[in-house]
């Protein structure tokens, strides 16, 4: 069993209702992360809901969470012929900590025509791309997620300012194959761009919204992400995911903010 | 009293209940419009959070809404300091028509850094752009909305094909300026761009998200649009508004599909 698979697995404790261990290896500082949160409660809702895949499912951070018991309660908003759409609580003791509403759908059957004239993938290819020297300080992240960044991006984790953009290649270190669940992970387990124009900060999410537009081919994942607005200390993070292919598989977007570390 | 306030005004009938008639002047063929819906969730969530600004929403549209009777439940889910999460439930009869999740702040106290090096404002100038010969057939829309739209763009509602981008001008015609209510409406109010690609067809939405970054000043808000990805029948539109001092002032993001019309 895969690590993400066996970190997500849930306990049905009554109907709607799934227990869980948050383990503390998918995180900053121990806190588990937010791509980590939201694709534990689309695999709570993918139990309670008749389609397979998340469509598009987004995330309200309440309160960080922490390493320890966790229980998820799953709503089943609608269910339709095509799709469906589901509400999860993420709840530790007796505060929530993250809410999220997803319709879900079955991305095999969905017919009709394709035409895709967005920008094309700027990440190099993965010969291009470089490995950190050492893991960013604090993450856990990188003993279960291997990454390559774009040359000139991720400026900060060399030390040097640059533009707000991180960009590189991506995959689970234990050859989990790429899929749904693991998109939404990688749509939020790289270092903020904005940490290139600022330092010493947290970046902690307010609310990630993830399209999931394909099954991804099974392996590395190219990622993309730019923080264009910066303003007042908020700031919104835009990102894409491509597949070894080529095809464009997930679009996702965050609002965050800037808090004094 | 203007009339997307007359329109979105709700009467307390229990604490957290709210009661309107909906009307039938925001919409499509008699259907109210997805962005005047999430702005009326939205504005039953001002109604119960203790902070003033919607800065992220998220709404899902579960069935079509009709003129008529409704209902909007508000869940507070959390109230922080500086911000706070809240959920709307739009009803008619027994039937949920939209989910929507928000979280709640205070534009005017966000305090840190601003860069911004998003893209510039595509659209061309006011004077530059054109109204519509007529209103787009069967939208009440352009009875409360005044648009330009920008040479190029739009290119379906002069019978022609072209790329899937629609940008120009907005304001309500009775003179209502600009907020965040009204850019939550504007961010999707504009015809689906991706019918410069495919016609004969219904554009439903899934899912609209809306990040408000600034209170707009009050006069005309641009707006640009456009489908990067229509795959396999489904479709995400980005979306940008801009106030008339030309500071970006919201983002949108919604996943829609086609239906045969």
């Amino acid at each position: 069993m895969f690590e993400l698979d066996r970190d997500t697995e849930l306990r049905e404790e009554a109907p709607g209702r799934f227990a869980l261990e948050l383990s503390d290896a998918w995180g900053i500082y121990r806190y588990p992360n937010g791509g980590f949160l939201a694709a534990l409660g689309a695999r709570a809702l993918g139990r309670a809901l008749p389609h397979p895949d998340p469509l598009t499912l987004t995330a309200h951070y309440l309160r960080p969470a922490e390493p320890g018991p966790a229980t998820v309660e799953v709503e089943v908003v609608r269910e339709g012929r095509t799709a469906s759409t589901g509400e999860a609580r993420i709840i530790q003791g007796d505060k929530e900590r993250v809410r999220l509403l997803a319709s879900f759908g079955d991305l095999s059957k969905h017919e009709g025509p394709t035409e895709e004239t967005g920008s094309p993938r700027p990440v190099p290819p993965l010969e291009a791309c470089e490995p950190l020297t050492g893991p960013p300080p604090g993450s856990t992240f990188a003993e279960r997620i291997e990454a390559r960044y774009a040359p000139g991006t991720a400026s900060f984790l060399r030390g040097e300012r640059g533009a707000p953009e991180i960009g590189g290649w991506i995959r689970a270190r234990d050859g989990r194959p790429a899929d749904l669940w693991s998109l939404i992970l990688f749509a939020d387990a790289w270092p903020p761009p904005v940490l290139n124009l600022v330092s010493r900060v947290w970046v902690p999410t307010i609310e990630l919204t993830v399209h999931l537009r394909r099954r991804p081919a099974p392996g590395w994942i190219a990622g993309w992400f730019e923080t264009g607005h910066l303003i007042d200390g908020y700031l919104g993070t835009d990102g894409e995911l491509w597949d070894e292919r080529g095809r464009l598989v997930a679009r996702c977007r965050q609002l965050a903010r800037l808090q004094s570390s």
